[in-house]
């Protein structure tokens, strides 16, 4: 492919991820409450108030790391909104009396009432990215502290007792592993150590050592599909919620663990990256008929019993993007940057929206918009600029070393 | 209309009933360990072994119903298998130490073991519907007591104090009235009160009028609107949750309604029943351009985020058949039966499966269908038998009325 190919798509990224930038920092913010609106229609008008933790963490980390990594974002505003975000979750995000100081809502109202809470690790873990990111554009170091103590608790619930979680004990209900929990594990822990030394970051890696090993678990039938969910022996769960897949999660998997590799020099871990995690779903997931990335499959072809199966969600997309040049980037294999563009072409042309900005997140399997908003309970600013700012970096890196 | 449309009608209502029965006869029985398999493929193969408690006690029910009412299923092999499902239920369903004798699980593994619990009232619900049913074709005094019992304590979570379903005390989870909640208690009244008289009877008539004017709270927006959900004082919810339109739900509260208003001689409830309850949900909820009910709306025009919100369910099918039949029944309006028969021909040319049997359950907008599995964790022997059964019978006594 030539050089002029991947300066467009390098343009094409920067200019997408401005517009999206330019999305949320106008609709999004609440200048009364502090944090961020996320249900966001499709004009930018706000649908619903509520105030989701997964959401308002997620767009404090993205907001931090563009303003510390990009120097067009390196912006007062960007890091103001940040830090409202920051301000909005260390009040209102941990529940009081749950049994943990560390246990937060999955949901606030506006004001920044409890609304909702999840019995599992997620709300925890974005609040531990966001915290984190903050302190490192603020220098603040109580906040950092914090997220270290919050994801010493987080490895404890996941690694030692999960009963501070408050599910209930059930005779039927076996230990499952779900590939989620060792990603975002994984995840905080390269978010943790970046750039840093000393006795905390070793105990990390250790933490990061399991969660690659727990990830490969998933790895089954003889290294032929990535299935979602495990038994803690590493094994093939009965039924449905053993067959299941998610492309659009192995392939951001993918991108976890050839990072990883990468960091550490294990390129036995890069190939099975590259070939299994994120080559298996692009076989499966796609859809030959149609185009684009189907969100749940049964590895023996049953019909998955999650409604949305056959949708097309515009986040396996974007995990899609940066796996694959992330992987061509490292190997030059021309057959990466094919899978780049094959998805690439149809992610531009389906999820983004050139009237009003930012991208439609859910198209039906014949890739029609069926959910018109622009942000959700499951959509914010995250995925989408995610993408952008990575591919970005890597085409940067890419022809950076070709201009050379 | 003529009358040989009618007994067309009801000719096909019956051979369909046959043929659904059939199915689950042949395919969902557990001789193994008792109670029915629910996940069943498109031609009758199990592809999970999970057994969920809606809908053992929903199948119970419908055996017990079918045998009890109509004379070509009063047959051994019907009441084994209810008494097979009820055994199970009363074996498993419970859960142990759950802190109240009564909460039962979500979802049992084959064997009986529970393995998901729900902080709701509708397991218990189905148990006691299949409790009360199953011991009027046995005469079990003990299972009739039992399911009283377990009525009493569903009241007092729904009435009194709902702590024991284990939901987490939050400072924004101010309490909402779901329809769902007092639509199941009036259908468990009707089920409690059937044929009977005494003490019992005259308390579960105070329930049945105090679900009535809660779900009659539904009813917004200066009577043009149902809503799904309203505060505790009646009123309407901000955001998402408010503005929340379920069709198929307002439809099965019509006829649960017109039902209660015609054994009260309550004239002006059966007109709202069918002036709102039956005319809103369609005029809003039917798909102009490809026919069928949708499954979510949004009163104000926004995208509802429910993912699914515009497939075609085919239980919403279901309460509407029954609905604008039972309707017509009372009124003689012909436009009630134009609307039976505009439903019905989406319906049977739609969900019905005329190769393998039983009906598939979820169709996209256009109307292809999407899942192609006869049962899933949330569909089972219930609304489709449940609605064949009550046109045939409906069918009957309009087509006898006009004969005699």
């Amino acid at each position: 492919m030539s050089v002029e190919k991947l300066q467009r798509y390098r343009e094409q990224m920067r200019t997408e991820l401005d517009k999206v930038v330019e999305f949320w920092q106008k609709y999004s913010h609440d200048t009364q409450y502090g944090g961020f609106f996320t249900c966001i229609g499709k004009d930018g008008k706000i649908y619903d108030e509520l105030k989701y933790v997964w959401l308002q963490g997620r767009q404090v980390w993205m907001y931090c790391r563009l303003y510390r990594t990009m120097e067009r974002f390196n912006k007062p505003e960007i890091l103001e909104a940040a830090k409202s975000g920051g301000a909005f979750l260390r009040r209102f995000a941990r529940i009081p009396n749950s049994g943990s100081p560390w246990k937060c809502a999955f949901c606030l109202t506006r004001d920044g009432k409890a609304l909702k809470v999840q019995r599992t690790i997620f709300s925890e873990c974005f609040y531990v990215m966001a915290m984190d990111e903050l302190a490192r554009v603020t220098g603040d170091k109580d906040m950092q502290a914090e997220a270290a103590q919050m994801m010493d608790q987080l490895v404890h619930w996941v690694r030692v007792d999960p009963s501070g979680l408050g599910k209930p004990q059930l005779s039927g209900d076996t230990p499952v592993c779900s590939m989620a929990v060792p990603m975002m594990l994984l995840c905080l822990v390269q978010q943790l150590t970046e750039a840093r030394s000393g006795e905390e970051v070793d105990k990390y890696r250790e933490v990061g050592g399991w969660c690659v090993k727990q990830i490969l678990q998933h790895l089954q039938r003889g290294g032929t599909a990535i299935l979602e969910s495990v038994s803690s022996e590493g094994k093939e769960l009965p039924g449905c919620a053993g067959r299941l897949q998610n492309p659009g999660h192995a392939l951001e998997a993918g991108w976890f663990l050839l990072q990883y590799g990468l960091e550490n020099g294990d390129q036995e871990l890069q190939r099975t990256a590259v070939d299994k995690f994120m080559e298996i779903p692009f076989l499966t997931g796609w859809d030959k008929e149609h185009g684009g990335l189907l969100y749940f499959l049964d590895v023996d072809g049953y019909c998955p019993t999650q409604l949305e199966w056959s949708m097309k969600l515009w986040w396996p997309h974007c995990e899609a993007l940066i796996a694959y040049l992330m992987a061509y980037s490292h190997t030059k294999e021309p057959a990466l940057l094919e899978r780049f563009s094959q998805v690439y072409d149809y992610t531009f042309s389906h999820f983004s929206d050139a009237e009003n900005g930012e991208w439609f997140g859910y198209l039906t399997q014949q890739g029609k918009v069926t959910l018109d908003f622009k942000g959700g309970p499951f959509k914010g600013f995250f995925h989408v600029p995610r993408c952008l700012y990575m591919c970005e970096k890597i085409l940067d890196s890419i022809l950076n070393k070709q201009e050379s």
